[in-house]
């Protein structure tokens, strides 16, 4: 049985995911599709959908079994309270919402029916070398987390579209979200250093430094880069107790020429997370069909406002910001959230003041 | 609309494909199932799938578009004939047959056939890895391929089951198939040399080296090891005039403990290529979809049968075994088959001997 | 003509570069030697080497024409002043002394004699790993560097002897000299973070995290880890405009085996950095023997002393602590220091002949 | 006490040895100098050495405490002769002599002197990556060695200077020497394979195979490479029952830039080997100065006339040309020559065949 889909929003990641969910993924069929600009619903729509006016409306139709939200993100709240209040599941792209005060209603609907409807587009956590890297983390034999350096490397932005804003709303929630997967833990404040500036980005506040103060006491750093001209670099090393692990190059050849022993970095994210993507919906396909939602939840979306907010405050504070996350609804527990865990965290955050 | 595909031998890779092409794939169904065994058949069968008692019955009922060949070695050439009579696309397990003389029968049918209706399940041409080589040697800049180095390790193998004759005309044909891909090239003479023994195999001829003789002059050397305990592990470096281009590590964690910088080893082939399994399925699902065959043909199988029996020729004499083959069918013309390539090879040819 | 030195101090440290001077370098003898313990002395002292009662009259005496001090730190001021007082090149081990006022002291001392005369025992300088990722950056095609990842590691520490102090003001002392010698700065300001303790350290301050501003806006962030069983590891990468360059991996040899494929990590700095150790000593030789000193100065050692003690009130008080340093005598001036780089060069390039 | 040094041969290998002799170790004076060319001798003659008319009257000379012989290869053997018969230790630069014959005169006379004298200059051995592989085979974790894969490969060679015998009969030896030293073993036949010729080589036989089988039944291949363009690429990997051991790649910065992620190449082998050089005389110093000589001894020259020989007949023959050395003088024995071990090697030929 294949799930019925429905797409709002059919812009550049809308018509990616309609080509994904039409050509590379089963189980799945796109109904029906939305977008404010009809035209281009029409256009991009697949064989036999559906094109509909409003997105409510789309929601709403008998059809229509699961819906993808690609919409611009102010858009989002509406579309998943209309979601929760049908019962739909929902994969949402990031960002989740926009305020925090809306996460907030989104969660309290989401809490309120009962179950899980919502996924939030994290895809990180769907790639490979993350999975493999939590593996390690989760075995257990190198001891408790310490430090995650991450490195966010983009070969360039977009000039004048891509604003300084930008690294901490929108590219810094990426390594704030694996963060708090990896280390199965909560980013409680946030601080901001801006190294010297880039020439290849102008004005551009370019790179930035972000730390991460996880409630555990581990220590999140975080390079942003943008404008680093050699390719769309990820990487990251978590420093355990008696170890660390890392995630390796992407595969590419190896080549030895006259520029030395050498191999290719990704162009840009699509390259680098196009399995991740691929397989984010191939959960969410039968999670959906399910009834239900996977991976990262309406609390990770939570999470990632608070962690922005709190990284723009902190640019301009150039002091500590805090995150203070409302108790988290049992809906939405890790895997780790057992009372003695919960004293485990206690004792840890002690002992590393 | 979906590809509705009859399988024909439900073993472990029969239902392995199965699995792969209800489950993963898209735009296909398994709508007819058939083994020798009918019990086992019947249980494997996907919800809807008609089992047959005769693969004949199976390839000529009606609502099967396309066939994928999972029996055993020996009933191959029969199938594929069939298949070809009906003018049904196939995709066929390697072995492709079990004899040079059945290899030229099922190539005359199908060139008299006129289209490629058969593709041999070579997968490694549908691996990122190989790929991303291949698509080096092609750009030219390091000039004219010389050598290849071809490491095929396997951790081990079934005592008994595995016997001295396989390396050889089992293991052997991956590396040969992917070495006249690469290269573009035939084989042209095989030689075996036999090390010392590992005394992790007892009586098995283990290791062997393999020197396959291209047509262009390029020599190719295969290490295959079937017991070397550590891991599946498939490398090649391919040294040309101004450089070489090798397969990278699989992606793994890199991980920081007592046993050093280390990075994990695949398991089996399962885990080293299950992704060129999908991808192999995905374009012949295309191909098939159009009434056409794609990556290797019933030409590439028919090489494969004339260097396995070679290398057995080999190790036997101790000496180079030449492989004769018939001309190249214009049906199965290699993209550098034009008429100053072909002269160009023989000129190579005589000023390397 | 061979150099005539006297050792000072015969300690682990003091025995070791008696071997290296005797054993390992040419152009040198050991003449002389003085310890606080003067049967320690007489025990270790070479064939033919006088031991003196007191560090004054080896400093003072004929046959010694150049010094190596490897006493305890709060007797290298006194030691180190004798030494320009009778204008003797002198090697002295770190610290250079254990106060900012000492350092100024012996910085004032050395600009009156007018000629440098002291070198400090900053190895990583000499480590050909380092020279070459200086080369890079110095080569400038990568554009300017805006951030230095460094990571000091070691498997253990003596439980007891290491305090929580010792990472900022030993361990830290050889990141911070390298970082303002890789990036041609100076430290203007430092940051220190307490991540969660590891357990393997008991009550130990480890790891740390120092955050080093520099002059230039460069930021370097440095990961002191002393408990991290699996080795002792040196790492670094600098981030520039236009790409990165990093440390390799130390050679070792690349085991597949069970446990993957893996490189060794050196067990301890003796392994890490005696090449390092023996090349200091080669070109002090040299410059000695020309009745001068080179590479790491009287203004290295009293920078280091400044940002150890900033740092030691960084982890305390929480705040970015500024390093305040003097102005730059002409004596130590950086290739950097002059608008015109290129007489600069020219004059370097004549007193290096 | 330093060791005092005469050096016959003041060509290109004979300076840079003076220089390493007098700037670069300890322990070791160049007393007196010879070469055909007296004006070159004097030339390069450092401070207070003498300069002989003769190699024999050098080598007889009081002063004269051991021999360095970098004179051409047809010289080595008289000087090698007139060495053992006044009872100096001698470091002789390969070839050892340039004949078997001669090979075997030198052997019996320093057999009759009863201690060895003489020491090839094979540097390979003193190599650190080379040592620390074969710390890891000795180990025997990984069981018996089965195949040694070596790479040889120069960017380039003088053209009309280089012939098509070089590769055979002076680069290969450092191969042949290097599988003998790492596998304890002896090489008892020589195959030759020709690919498809380089067009950067013009008319020059390159690259090469070359095939050793080994008396233990150890297969070693080697790709002889000279005109590869990238650089000076030594590399090497041992099969073991268990798993395998290779070469690492040379320190170099780890760069990332618009060429992907990458490590320089070596230029050359002057570049590669020179701490192997320096240690080599390192170790000889010490030995010369006990009167006798260490390392790669006249049977391991001996053994490398006889392997290049025989690889020149293989190309001509095609066929497997058999090495038939005398049998091993007690003066020669690896540590492995003891009954048992000998019986081990007959059982595994046999089982091997």
């Amino acid at each position: 049985m294949s799930l019925n889909v429905g797409v709002i929003g059919t812009g550049m990641i809308g018509q990616d995911h309609i080509r994904r969910l039409t050509k590379v993924l089963s189980g799945v069929n796109v109904v029906a599709v939305n977008d404010i600009d009809a035209a281009r619903a029409a256009l991009v729509a697949p064989d036999g959908a559906t094109v509909f006016d409003t997105a409510r409306e789309l929601i709403r139709a008998e059809t229509v079994e699961a819906v993808v939200v690609c919409s611009w993100g102010p858009a989002h709240e509406e579309q998943l309270l209309e979601c929760i209040a049908v019962g739909k599941p929902v994969f949402c792209e990031k960002p989740l919402v926009t305020t925090a005060a809306a996460a907030r209603r989104v969660m309290d609907a989401e809490v309120a029916f009962g179950r899980r409807l919502v996924q939030v587009g994290f895809m990180r956590r769907f790639d490979a070398d993350y999975r493999r890297l939590k593996a390690t983390l989760d075995d257990g034999a190198l001891g408790a987390p310490l430090m995650f350096h991450s490195t966010h490397r983009n070969a360039s932005v977009p000039e004048g579209l891509y604003t300084s804003e930008m690294p901490l709303n929108d590219t810094l929630v990426h390594d704030a979200d694996i963060s708090r997967w990896l280390l199965d833990d909560e980013v409680a404040g946030v601080e901001v250093r801006v190294p010297r500036r880039s020439s290849r980005g102008k004005e551009l506040r370019d790179p930035v430094v972000v730390l991460l103060h996880m409630a555990s006491g581990a220590l999140v750093d975080v390079e942003i880069s943008v404008n680093i001209a050699y390719g769309y670099d990820i990487r990251g090393e978590v420093s355990c107790e008696a170890g660390t692990v890392s995630l390796p190059l992407r595969p590419a050849s190896i080549i030895r020429d006259i520029h030395g022993v050498r191999q290719a970095v990704p162009i840009d994210w699509r390259e680098r997370f196009i399995e991740a993507y691929d397989q984010e919906f191939r959960e969410w396909i039968v999670a959906a069909g399910q009834g239900t939602a996977t991976g990262p939840s309406t609390w990770d979306g939570y999470a990632a406002t608070l962690v922005a907010d709190a990284a723009l405050r902190a640019v301009e504070s150039g002091a500590l910001e805090k995150v203070d996350m409302v108790t988290r609804p049992a809906l939405y527990a890790s895997k780790n959230d057992r009372p003695d865990h919960g004293q485990f965290s206690q004792q840890r955050m002690k002992s590393a003041s």
